[in-house]
C-alpha cells in the first residue's frame, strides 16, 4: 500500500539526517529512499543515526541527477517552505495524504525534500505538481529536513492505512474525498521523464518560432510547464503534443545546431 | 494559545535528541520544555541540533523527580509505544489535539516522552490520565524521541490553531472540502469562452500545419480539449498559448479561406 511512495533526498548535507529519515520512513511503513547528490553519502553518521532502519539505506539508490530520480514518477511532490513568486498549486500535508489516497495504486509518487540551509531551487519546484508546505509557528518555520519526512510519511500513513486502533477510519471515507478526473483512465499517465522530454520539445519549438528568446526565457516556461504539469498529461495526450510540435517545426526554418 | 502545553522529557539519554525536540517544539509553537533526569545535560550535542531554538533550552527546567515536573499540570499525557498489562484511556495523536482543543485555555497539559530505550515506566505511565499511541509500522514502530515530539507538536498545533494559511480550516468543517488548488491564483482563471476560442484557434492552427484534417479531426481535438479543460488555465497562460499558436501560424503557408 505503501510502496509506491518514494522519498527523493535532494543534496543532503548532513549524512545523519540520511540515517533519520530512513527512520523515519521505516517507523510509517516507507522503504523506497532516493539520494540525489547527498554531499557525504555512505557515511557512519548515516549508518548510526538509521538504528533499525539499515535495509533502508542498502536499498537507496544514489542519483546524480534529480532526472534519474523521477524518471518513473507519475505524481512529483515538492516540500517547500515558503510561497514561491508565481503560485504553484499547493497542498497541506493532510491534503497530500487525501490526493495520494485517491490514486493508491496507479500512481508511482516522489515527494522531494530539499538542502538543509536552502531547501529546493525553483527549478526543482518547478519540476512538482504540487508543492507541500508544512504548517509552522511564523516566527521560525525550519524543520530538520528528517523530522519533515517524519511528519509527511506519517500523514501518508494515516491517509492510506489509517489508525491501526481504526480510530482515525473516519478520515478515509468518502466525504473527504476528492473526486479526480484521473481514475479509470483510458491511458497511462505520462512519467516525469516523458512530460521532461515534451517540454524540452515545447521549449525548443517555440524558441525556433522566435515566441522567446532561448538566452532569457523569462516566466513564460516556467508558467507553460506550471500549466502542463497541472494537467497532468497521459502518454497518449503527449505523444499528441510532441507530434504537433514536430508538425509545427517542419515550417519552421532550419534549426541554429543544438549544442 | 499553546503557552498552556508542557513537553516533559523523562530520563533522556542522548543530549542531541533534548536539543532535535527542543527544535521541533518550535516549529510548532511550543516553548514549554522540561528535562527530568537527564542523562547528559547541558551538552554541546543539545545546543547543537537545538538550532535557532537555543532559547527553549535556556529556559528548559531540569528536575530530579516527575513529581517536580507536573506539579501543576492539570491533565497528564503519556506517550507509549504498546499496550500494556493493564488497559488505560488510549487517544491516537490526532484525538488528544482534539481533547487539548476542547479544554484549552482551562488546562495545564503536560506531554511525557520517555527513554529511548524502554520508554516511561509503569510507574510513569499510571501518573498519567490518557496514554497516546503514534500509529506506526507494526514491524518497526521506534519512533525517535525527537521525532515523536515534532509529531505530537505538530497535531497540538493544528488542533489549537488550524494553518496559518487557513487553507487547514476546511479540513476540520464537517465538509472536509478540498480548497482548489487556483486559490489565491496569480491571474484569474479563464472563462468558457477565452478557453473556447483558444481551442478554436488551436485546431485551425494544427489544421494548417496538416497536423489534423479538419474534414476528419478524429479523437486528436477531443483529447486535447479534455486536456486543456482540465488544466483549467488562466487568463496569462491562455495569452501565451495564444500567442505562440499566432507566432507557429506566421512560419505557415497562407491559410485557406475560412468559411
Amino acid at each position: 500500500m505503501l510502496e509506491h511512495i518514494r522519498i527523493v533526498m535532494v543534496g543532503t548535507t548532513h549524512p545523519g539526517n540520511i540515517g533519520a529519515a530512513a527512520r523515519a520512513m521505516n517507523t510509517m511503513g516507507l522503504s523506497d529512499l532516493r539520494l540525489v547528490a547527498p554531499l557525504h553519502y555512505p557515511h557512519a553518521e548515516a549508518s548510526s543515526r538509521a538504528s533499525g532502519s539499515a535495509h533502508i539505506l542498502m536499498q537507496a539508490q544514489v542519483s546524480d541527477s534529480l532526472d534519474e530520480a523521477l524518471a518513473d514518477a507519475t505524481l512529483v511532490v515538492g516540500t517547500s517552505a515558503r510561497q514561491r513568486r508565481i503560485p504553484w498549486p499547493c497542498l497541506s500535508p493532510r491534503q497530500l495524504g487525501a490526493r495520494v489516497a485517491e490514486g493508491s495504486g496507479s500512481e508511482k509518487i516522489a515527494i522531494l525534500f530539499g538542502r538543509e540551509d536552502r531547501g529546493l531551487t525553483n527549478d526543482e519546484l518547478h519540476r512538482c505538481h504540487y508543492h507541500v508546505a508544512i504548517p509552522t509557528n511564523p516566527d521560525y518555520g525550519v524543520l530538520n529536513v528528517a523530522a519533515a519526512v517524519q511528519l509527511l510519511s506519517y500523514e501518508l500513513r494515516l491517509a492510506l492505512l489509517g489508525d491501526a486502533e481504526g480510530d482515525l477510519a473516519p478520515l478515509r471515507d468518502s466525504a473527504h474525498r476528492m473526486p479526480l478526473p484521473e481514475l479509470e483512465w483510458d491511458s497511462p499517465r505520462a512519467g516525469a521523464a516523458e512530460v521532461e522530454q515534451f517540454i524540452g520539445h515545447f521549449e525548443r519549438a517555440i524558441s525556433a518560432a522566435g515566441f522567446i528568446d532561448p538566452a532569457a526565457p523569462g516566466h513564460v516556461m516556467t508558467r507553460m510547464r506550471r500549466l502542463f504539469q497541472r494537467a497532468h498529461p497521459d502518454q497518449v495526450e503527449i505523444n499528441i503534443l510532441r507530434g504537433i510540435l514536430t508538425q509545427f517545426e517542419q515550417h519552421l526554418p532550419p534549426p541554429a545546431p543544438q549544442d
